[in-house]
């Protein structure tokens, strides 16, 4: 059975998995089914969320568990996403909890912010939330002086996690919001390397991702 | 060095982070600073949160990036925390996101309901904080149902995350609430099985663990 994710391009978190795939050199279907459906909630997840993971050994879900299902699975083939060294690995992790914890609630909340009136988003609701990401950039920053990936040398799954998201942020936030990303150096240089990748260009060079093409 | 965590049993992460030190038959000190001084977060955590980690190889935040470094790092010592095969490896990574993101924010609303009034919470606080948490919890009877443990046969850190969980909820919550997990054969075994290790009762008899003792 060949890779499925049960998902949209519309969710960062299944871009996320998808990119893993592809990473490894793998091939993958994106199925698109009702997540709210008994049989997507029976069969394959009973949160009613996406993404989720199948193929011929297993059926996940959470992005970050297929995203470390693909890298172990699929080893020794394309990237290696875990880190070269154990030092790299632990880092890996932590930086991948940041993404959970830190960075996605507050990229959320600038999205919904926009979401709910793009033309004119709330800028009692907008700002605050912007400047509170601004703060955890500023701790992105200071880490990204000090080393090329997030875990450290090696490009990992931690990097692997943001790049949908400062797509998104590309795509929805006007210029004067984007200040918050190219006026921090190293947070910039970082984002232009980890989006030029050709697995990148491969997922968002597909035809069913229509949702967030730059204008 | 030895092995150095920061925080207070007062934290459920932190104690999580504590217990997975314990089931690898390692012993720690813990290590109260103020998590908003400079010193805190310029040298252990730039997030100013518990818990945090160090020894003599590394610094690290985050308790599911600091259980994963120690089960990975002492991983011929003590109870094997990451799963015996793929599957449950795969598995253990899905429930401690379902942990991060479905089962600790909606826990976490009951507990700060709970914290507002300890003598009378409010209950149109409580009672739909804890309609949402019944839901997550079928789940988890469906699950515990099928296995033993949330990853398969073994006893894994995706258990680990859960434990301090139940310990605060059933020192917090009244006699009706607790109904929620008495009520659910299956996850009540559970928590009966994981709370009841050596490791888990070192980490209660602390002295210095002064916050939930059962009265
Ligand atoms: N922690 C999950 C987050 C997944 C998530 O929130 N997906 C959204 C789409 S971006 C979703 O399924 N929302 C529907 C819902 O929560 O009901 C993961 O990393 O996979
Ligand atoms: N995702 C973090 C959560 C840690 C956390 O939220 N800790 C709380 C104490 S229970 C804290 O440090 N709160 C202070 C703050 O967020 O400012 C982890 O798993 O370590």
């Amino acid at each position: 059975m060949a890779i499925k994710i049960y998902g949209s391009f519309r969710s960062p978190f299944a871009m996320a998995a998808g990119l893993a795939v592809y990473e490894k050199d793998q091939e993958f279907e994106l199925v698109t089914m009702n997540m709210k459906s008994p049989e997507y909630m029976n069969n394959i997840n009973p949160f009613g969320k996406i993404p989720s993971y199948q193929d011929e050994d297993i059926i996940l879900f959470e992005s970050k568990a297929i995203m470390r299902y693909v890298a172990t699975k699929f080893e020794g083939q394309g990237t290696r996403l875990l880190g070269s060294t154990v030092h790299e690995q632990a880092l890996c992790n932590q930086w991948l909890e940041v993404h959970s914890h830190s960075f996605t609630p507050l990229i959320m909340d600038i999205f919904r912010a926009i979401f709910r009136n793009p033309e004119q988003p709330d800028v009692s609701v907008l700002k605050p939330a912007l400047e509170a990401f601004e703060k955890v950039l500023d701790i992105y920053e200071a880490r990204l002086s000090a080393s090329k990936y997030l875990a450290g040398d090696s490009y990992t799954l931690a990097d692997v996690a943001h790049i949908p998201f400062f797509y998104m942020f590309n795509a929805l936030a006007d210029e004067g919001s984007q200040k918050i990303l190219t006026s921090r150096k190293h947070v910039y240089a970082w984002i232009h390397d980890i989006s030029s990748r050709s697995a990148w260009k491969k997922l968002t060079d597909r035809p069913d991702n229509t949702y967030y093409k730059r204008s």
